[in-house]
């Protein structure tokens, strides 16, 4: 892949995510980010599974959103409870063409297109042991800044952003 | 700052950085990345100032090394000993053009060039307390990922990578 290409590419698009995921998975970022929570996408566990997208909220609590872009795609899915033993919370994303009633009602769940989204219901709490948390938070703090890095020694642009960390 | 640049820039070049310094670093992030310690660059502390590159080892030591491209650069900045409160080893880097000697023995020593470093005097350890590194790691996981999220709403290509975080 060419560093400076002409067409803004989203190399995160990595043939396992659908354009519909993308759109969910942009539209769950902004709200996000609007309550202040920041987010990392596909960070792998300890268990070896990949978090569609992992939230950290200031307090320092740690959710984990799955993206479902069609009925199929959560009816295949039988190891989200999988997911619980990394988070405090967890939810469900996806979109309008997705009937809501499929998801589990003892998961938080996001209503999303790719402009933004809405929390339709939260989810219920089971916090981290202090190991897990710190063990997790561990593994975020080193993903993002090995990102980082990597994207800074190709060249790509990363600034600094105002009370980032707070 | 347009998105696509037929020019690779450097965002990172604030105005505060030297040319020289960011070669420094450019050597230092190298040298890390060799050692399996990852770093962020430019992370703000709880106190304000701003670490010029914050390292994390796989097992959660907190290093922070200061880059100084001058011996004015070292004279003034009469403010290092307060990083310390934030680190568990704390470390100058330089280039060869500036004398070894100003540097404290107390601190670690980084020798740096724009391809590489050597770590000529590990730096002792003064390790952080456990509320002191649970709020550093949050505010170096949220600082990653808020940065990460910018870049890809912007639209750069910041891929995830193998073993990221272990």
């Amino acid at each position: 892949m060419p560093i400076v290409s002409p067409i803004p590419l989203n190399p995160l698009i990595d043939g396992r995510q659908s354009e519909r995921a993308m759109l969910v998975r942009r539209g769950v970022q902004r709200l996000l980010a609007q309550m202040g929570v920041t987010s990392i996408p596909e960070l792998c566990l300890a268990n070896g599974r990949r978090a569609d997208l992992l939230a950290i909220t200031a307090k320092g609590e740690i959710w984990i959103i799955e993206i479902k872009s069609s009925v199929e795609d959560f009816r295949v899915d039988r190891k989200w409870p999988e997911y619980r033993l990394y988070c405090d919370r967890f939810f469900f994303a996806t979109h309008p063409q997705v009937p809501a009633d499929i998801f589990p009602d003892e998961c938080g769940f996001i209503l999303a297109d790719g402009y933004g989204a809405e929390m339709i219901r939260d989810a219920p709490e089971h916090r981290l042991s202090a190991a897990t948390r710190k063990a997790l938070m561990l593994r975020i703090a080193r993903a993002g800044a090995a990102r980082l890095t990597a994207a800074e020694m190709a060249g790509v642009s990363v600034p600094t952003l105002a009370n980032e960390g707070e």
